[in-house]
């Protein structure tokens, strides 16, 4: 469908009712898609250019797969959708009196129907000077710069003459132990102790420290309790050392403190909070503490029923008074409603409430092994990561990148092999030097070789 | 083993010979590979952590493979070697007085023998201020630039209300036709005429303009007539329009000129000219025009049999007075003959000249376009294509590497899809903004969907 540009011309859809998605998500692509039978003009905004499947993100970050394994670009991904164009730009706010997207480029999008998915990103409690010393982990770039930090930390061990500084390098504390960071300490861990061992000469990358630390009582606190256990002695099994109960007060260059308690390194993860997108805030509704738009029932906002916040970006509370959790399904299924409250609009039916589907939760430690809740059922261990397995092949978007990260995780667990790991970007002389100064300083007058 | 650090005591191998190898690309690797049973102890220092297989490193700048497809860690190729270390570093100088090589960050490396393996970059004729508009194509980063700046045009020019602003967009031009200007050209020929017009809704990506300028008389100078004019006919069956004798005088932000000639283009690419690592002219010997080393006839440079220099930084001539080409065969060629020169002074035994062993050439155009000569035999079309993609694969350094490119390059084949098309890195916006101002204020007034 070419849709109007510059007064070229309209053409007979034109008039169709004009649904805005800004997001491509999980929950902005789910609604897109859904609308492709009903009779509106669907486009989809988003700053980049590609659906990431987030769940995999940890992969990237630790070497085990690649960008493009968990991305597919998204006019891709519609491109047989011919109600849906793609624009890529990104929205700063809404205007909901005039019914407009501003975006940052000064393009105003009118809207019909608004679904506003632009999701959510890691936020550090009011410390924000925290985030040079400790990344985290929304996009594709964080987890690239991740890995680069990971990779570079052992070349410098290497390099590294003094076996303090040294020990520095090769302490790695990720803060916040939700699925995300489990799924990071566990696979930093892994190829520390098992991938790495041979590719070095000078340190020993078994002795690697892996540190967990968790505010609250238990790792996967959103968990049942049976299962935060096991996942606790599974990631101990691994060599990973949970602190839980550990609150985080000061990150820095080289050290973290929990209270008094000083524990020093040199790579800090962040996996701690989220915020929601600032672009809740244009509303001009209410939001929670983390900026979450409080929707009503059906999706939509109060007072605006032409607007729907779905997935991370919205807070809402099942019957049973507990929220709708911020996972891929949550969006998902968030983003598939919206769609079907807007064709119920055009063919006048009356509006429903949202009903999560809970399928369980779903989150890997490591080589065989996981913890799965699927309604009451709980699991742990290879039979828990074998759903996770599939589960997480079945839901990768594209036959292509399922097919190839089937095949690249078979060979990893085969041969035990990573093989990502590059060290990419510009900065990388700058990073090593601007984050271990002394250890440089102190390799120049012993260099391993000079003696010879 | 084992080396040596600081002072902290000297294994039995530390009074071997310490063979120093700057660069892991295909003649520092070879070298060290082909040391694996010499009594010597190598250190391979390159500032980067893979190795890279250049010859594909158009195909991730054209979002065809992921760079992780075309590039292996240095350490793991060299795992098993015992007697090798990885140093991960940039050279900056050798004193051959003092037999040091001094790296970046201060350290020291003395060797007894020094291989030099640090090859080439682009290089623009003095004309430096044109490296910002028409990036190059030497590394992994700039296989990223190349492919988001590429990727991006495409998603501007869908924005774009101003018809004559969106031809710029979508006019891309490479500036040289030698192998990479070809597969750069033809690869993005196919990409526009072939993949993307279904994704886009406003633009027609088959009328993308892809202009390929060689300032000599023929594409491919360094092929066989004939195949020069196979692989001009191949280009323009693609959709490539050719300039043979068309020298580049200047180039800027909107366009390029030869002569009084101009082309008005957002999106230039440099493929033209290329100029030895800065490292030779530290040697103190003789150089040639480009700043490669002009190396004796057994690849060590004159008065020191102990360094060698291989590959794009050496300047050597054959017994037919033509220049041993470089390509990653004679870059493999000479790393190895510098080994046997090493394992050959350590048993005393006499040196021996490089005699460059010519397997041929190959040029890929496209799907089953290409042209090669095999000794006297010149091929082209799907037959040279067939042989191209064996070849490749073959040479693609690690397995894992080589059946993951085969599968993706089948698959693609059959579906004609391209999976990689990322847009990554921070600078999005900002790329967009400094390249087409006028264009985004052309759009301002008149929205796309402003009307409805």
């Amino acid at each position: 469908m070419d849709l109007p540009r510059g007064g070229e011309g309209l053409s007979p859809q034109a008039k169709l009712p004009h649904v805005v998605v800004v997001g491509g998500g999980f929950g902005g692509l789910s609604c897109a898609r859904a609308l492709r039978r009903a009779p509106v003009r669907v486009t989809l905004v988003d700053r980049r250019n590609f659906h990431l499947f987030q769940p995999l993100l940890y992969q990237v970050a630790t070497a085990s797969l690649s960008p493009a394994d968990i991305a597919s670009p998204i006019r891709t991904i519609l491109r047989k959708q011919k109600n849906a164009q793609v624009w890529m730009g990104e929205a700063l706010r809404v205007d909901v009196a005039s019914q407009v997207v501003e975006l940052e480029d000064g393009v105003r999008l009118h809207y019909d129907y608004l679904v506003l998915a632009s999701g959510a990103t890691h936020a550090y409690f009011g410390h924000d000077e925290w985030s040079g010393v400790a990344p985290g982990l929304k996009t594709i770039d964080d987890a690239t710069e991740i890995r680069r930090r990971f990779l570079l930390a052992f070349e410098a061990a290497e390099r590294e003459a003094d076996p303090e500084a040294r020990q520095l390098l090769l302490t790695f504390v990720i803060v916040g132990a939700g699925p995300t960071g489990v799924e990071l300490a566990g696979a930093m861990a892994e190829i520390a102790r098992q991938v790495m061992p041979k590719d070095f000469r000078s340190i020993d990358t078994t002795a690697t420290r892996i540190l967990l630390l968790e505010g609250v009582d238990r790792v996967l606190p959103g968990y049942p309790p049976d299962l935060s256990r096991r996942a606790h002695r599974q990631l101990e099994q691994l060599g990973v050392e949970v602190r839980t109960g550990a609150l985080v007060t000061d990150i820095r260059d080289d050290c973290v403190r929990i209270g008094e308690e000083r524990i020093g390194t040199r790579n800090v993860f962040w996996a701690a909070g989220v915020s929601a997108s600032p672009l809740g805030a244009t509303l001009g509704v209410e939001t929670d503490r983390a900026g979450r738009v409080r929707v009503q029932p059906d999706c939509s906002i109060p007072g605006q029923p032409n607007v729907f916040v779905v997935g991370d970006l919205a807070s809402l509370d099942r019957a049973d008074g507990s929220p709708v959790p911020g996972v891929a399904q949550g969006a998902i299924q968030m983003g598939e409603h919206a769609a079907r409250m807007i064709r119920a609009d055009l063919s006048s039916d009356a509006r429903a409430e949202f009903r999560y589907f809970d399928k369980g939760d779903l989150a890997t430690i490591g080589r065989a092994a996981a913890v799965a809740r699927i309604g009451r059922v709980h699991l742990s261990g290879l039979i828990a990561w074998l759903i996770w397995v599939l589960v997480h092949i079945f839901y990768l978007i594209g036959f292509r990148n399922r097919l190839l990260v089937m095949l690249q995780w078979t060979w990893a667990y085969v041969t035990y092999q990573r093989g990502i790991r590059l060290i990419t970007g510009d900065r990388r002389v700058e990073v090593l030097r601007a984050r271990a100064p002394e250890a440089e300083a102190r390799v120049q007058p012993s260099p391993p070789t000079q003696n010879s």
